[in-house]
């Protein structure tokens, strides 16, 4: 078998530089720890705070080495959180879409490693300033919560902030990895890794409905839109700036572009949205992926696509992709 | 010296897998000859018609071989520019923006390549029925106008659809690309070269005010905005879905957000804008740049910029970035 080793691989002690997000909802005990085993990271979705559910998916995971991540600005109103989750001796806690500096020294007197995702220039630097292990430079290819950068531009200028500023410092590349070109690509723009939310939403182990699997699977990279309206039928109080990528279909095509009636009709809404998306409906609710949706043709076990984009990405850069080098 | 050839580097005859992106009013015939010369191929920017203009700028490109490009919906309204442009005999002729089938028989007759410039798979639809020789996947990062797809994934989509239905289309990588990291990266992700725009447009040959160029330079990657208010305030009609990233600036913070306002008010503020472009003003018109502004410091011979991002795109190759690869 090829393997493919980065600071990231050397320093975590995985065999593929590969973490999986830790999406709200659906990245469960099963999932992170089907990652995990294949020889990445898998990490827990620490979501809007559920702690019996967070205790269940520890459970589910077995001991197999995962971490957890949470939204940073939810977790603010339940710091406790943070203290119950850190007793399953999470490897790492990723801190997401808000200001890391209340959380890091517990996370770090816990033993876990700081992985701070960044959207724009101004979130590297309270990850610098916070000593961030590791950076998650995320692009607005990616499914579900995020901001405008392009991942392409975004990873190189963070890279030479990180070489400039803070060089042990290790990046992950993420929004719109989902297979081992994704991965190669990353890794020439100057990460040490990748971070995969979408291709493993679309693993059997991820907790998705049915109907919403089958979405993604007849999806092509056009059929997504970036869009606040699933936080406002959820009635969630994200900060304006974040908005989430979702698949387009009969929720975002009644309400995106019309964000202060649906705001009005919350009342009658949420519950439709919340009922819709409860029942497995995918036109009536948030359906949470993003533009890799067209790199996607089957849902499959999650330890085949990981180990899949480390090969694939082996591969790739061995051969230089479809070009020749000579002197 | 280290040369990277590919497909598209042995059937247009190029040293490097580079073709400068034809930027309105930016891209002259100095431009495209640096380019050419370097071991590129040039396109001169045919913009919104202007047939002397356009005369000159070829008289200046001094018989290199470059090619050209137009604003496909505008090229329509004058579709006599072609067929003065043609007696140039540009090596290519580059369509983006609108429908590309009035035009191909005519370049192709005249025995220039033809490349269409798509920013979604509908376009992608539109120049595999011409035959297009060459495809361009423009992804949002992209300065000046675009739509809202993310190079990383919209790349290997189109390489995907490519490989089943037309597999001796080249394809480039556009929108973000500026150093041989995004270079080596459009190769991982299936491209055959790159189109190069914002890294051009911070080029000596460049046909950009100098105060623009000193924004470039100071700017980082989150200092653009897509937005249409620069096209409002031309009273340029173009079709709403594409959207043109610019430099945020005074400009974009008064009326981004406000366009049915700046349209009301477009007998002023249109005078305005363009007086601002004309003296150079960096605050009161369009600046146009993309994210990769983050990615360059200094404003550079465009032949430099061309041999660096050949150079080190096969150094990282070479290298696999920071990976290494074992059996």
């Amino acid at each position: 078998m090829t393997t493919l080793s980065t600071r990231l691989t050397d320093t975590l002690g995985l065999a593929h530089p590969i973490v999986s997000a830790p999406m709200a909802f659906a990245a469960g005990g099963a999932l992170a720890a089907a990652v995990s085993r294949a020889g990445g990271l898998g990490l827990i979705g620490g979501g809007y705070g559920d702690p019996a559910w967070l205790d269940e998916q520890f459970a589910i995971a077995g001991g197999e080495r995962v971490g957890v991540g949470f939204i940073t600005w939810s977790l603010r109103k339940s710091p406790s959180l943070l203290t119950d989750v850190l007793k399953h001796r999470p490897a790492a806690v990723m801190l997401s879409f808000g200001d890391p500096r209340p959380f890091v020294d517990e996370i770090r007197a816990a033993g876990a490693v700081v992985i701070c995702q960044c959207q724009n220039l101004e979130h590297v630097a309270d990850a610098l300033d916070v000593r961030a292990e590791v950076i998650v430079a995320q692009g607005a290819e990616a499914g579900g919560h995020g901001m405008l950068r392009g991942t392409l531009t975004f990873v190189p200028e963070v890279a030479d902030i990180i070489a400039a500023q803070a060089p042990r410092t290790l990046l992950l590349a993420a929004g719109g990895i989902a297979d081992g070109r994704g991965l190669a690509a990353a890794l020439m723009l100057g990460a040490d890794g990748v971070l995969v939310g979408t291709r493993l939403w679309a693993s059997r182990e991820a907790l998705v409905a049915p109907r919403h699997h089958e979405a993604i699977v007849d999806a092509d990279g056009d059929d997504t839109v970036r869009t606040r309206v699933a936080d406002i039928a959820r009635e969630l109080r994200w900060p304006a700036h974040f908005t989430a990528r979702i698949r387009r279909n009969a929720f975002t095509a009644r309400w995106h572009g019309r964000e202060e009636e649906l705001e009005r009709n919350v009342a009658a809404e949420g519950p439709r949205y919340r009922q819709a998306f409860a029942e497995g409906d995918p036109e009536n609710t948030g359906v949470w992926f993003g533009e890799a949706a067209g790199l996607i043709g089957a849902i499959e076990p999650a330890g085949v696509i990981v180990e899949r984009i480390a090969s694939e990405a082996s591969r790739r850069l061995e051969q230089h992709g479809g070009a020749a080098i000579s002197r």
